[in-house]
């Protein structure tokens, strides 16, 4: 059975999955890295950077997990580039450099049509779809394992509406950013379709983890 | 030195200290005692309403600390009585009975007057005043002791904003309430002005304890 599993999906207290201003030069927005703040200093984050070591405590034991089993992801178009208009060009090919640490084919969900693009061993393929078709078509590309939703917050929370999502790993950090992009959204009641285990971490950041129990 | 504390302010996940439609019959709104699931086995609340025995964990750990040292409480006029208008008459004396778990003077912030009310050994004081001016008095009425912040939210939000907050225990439960009234709203920044420390229950609430750094 495959499941479609979205994790490390970071929201401030008061629920914002990124800030206001989101651009190429400010991802999060006015958020800035504060809601990373746990994950950056991870062994996991290490390795996706060509960085020796890092901590293995709670926060690595669930940043560790985004990597297993994983054999498509689906992302919204603001974490391949934050920009709401039509590609100016071809020219930007996402944040992570020649070798992207994914590995798999990458289904980009955008209105704005462009051609497929390989960088490395990752393939990203643009696609202006439903949640319910991105993810048959991401299930097909994983070949047996899961697809991971790999956000941003709008993203996770269309595929929340579309009552696709079999496991979320969403984390709070511990900050009230005010404005921006929130994540619960139209959620209410989300708790009757998940069991919801949590952990505080020595960081200052809690772990939810959903799973769906219907 | 008088601290400002509130404690066992309860709040869904997407930040709603209270939900929609408040009325007599439901203090909590559409949210009904869910905010208070982790609460009510307490031993604490047990003594509360002469119930024996309860809960003695870490959720009970922190109920209790809402009764030491105290010498006044503050509330909002929603938490002695959810009506948005003028008092159709003096007959309403509160949720708690004959003899009220507070035992000290009360101030309770309305805009509309109404004589002091002895009810046991409680006295609610009912005041058309800022948020300084009600702590000033709460202050001189509690002799030297500390002065409890007993909510609801918006009250919290009002005594936050007038940055007069020493201590708040903040407790978020795993429910999606979609609607109801804002514990965030306005509070950017908050952790500029507070240590913040996080402690998972295994009852599956988060206790935030917010401790004012300057």
């Amino acid at each position: 059975m495959v499941r479609l599993r979205a994790h490390d999906i970071a929201v401030s207290l008061d629920g914002f999955g990124t800030g206001e201003g989101q651009s190429l030069e400010s991802p999060f927005g006015h958020a800035g890295g504060r809601l990373m703040t746990w994950f950056f200093p991870t062994r996991t984050f290490g390795a996706a950077i060509g960085r020796d070591g890092g901590t293995t405590g709670v926060d690595d034991a669930f940043a560790a997990q985004s990597w297993n089993g994983i054999g498509a992801e689906i992302m919204g178009r603001n974490k391949f580039a934050p920009l709401d208009r039509p590609w100016p060009d071809e020219a930007w090919r996402g944040w992570w450099g020649d070798e992207p640490p994914f590995r798999t084919p990458v289904i980009v969900l955008t209105h704005h049509p462009r051609s497929d693009l390989q960088v490395g061993e990752t393939t990203f393929l643009f696609r202006d779809t439903s949640p319910e078709e991105a993810l048959a078509e991401a299930t097909e590309l994983a070949g047996g394992l899961d697809v991971r939703l790999g956000g941003g917050p709008s993203t996770v929370r269309e595929f929340l509406d579309a009552d696709l999502v079999d496991h979320l790993h969403l984390v709070v950090a511990p900050i009230v950013l005010g404005r921006g992009v929130r994540i619960w959204d139209g959620q209410e009641g989300l708790e009757e379709r998940f069991a919801i285990e949590t952990t505080a971490s020595p960081s200052g950041v809690v772990h939810h983890v959903f799973t769906r129990t219907r």
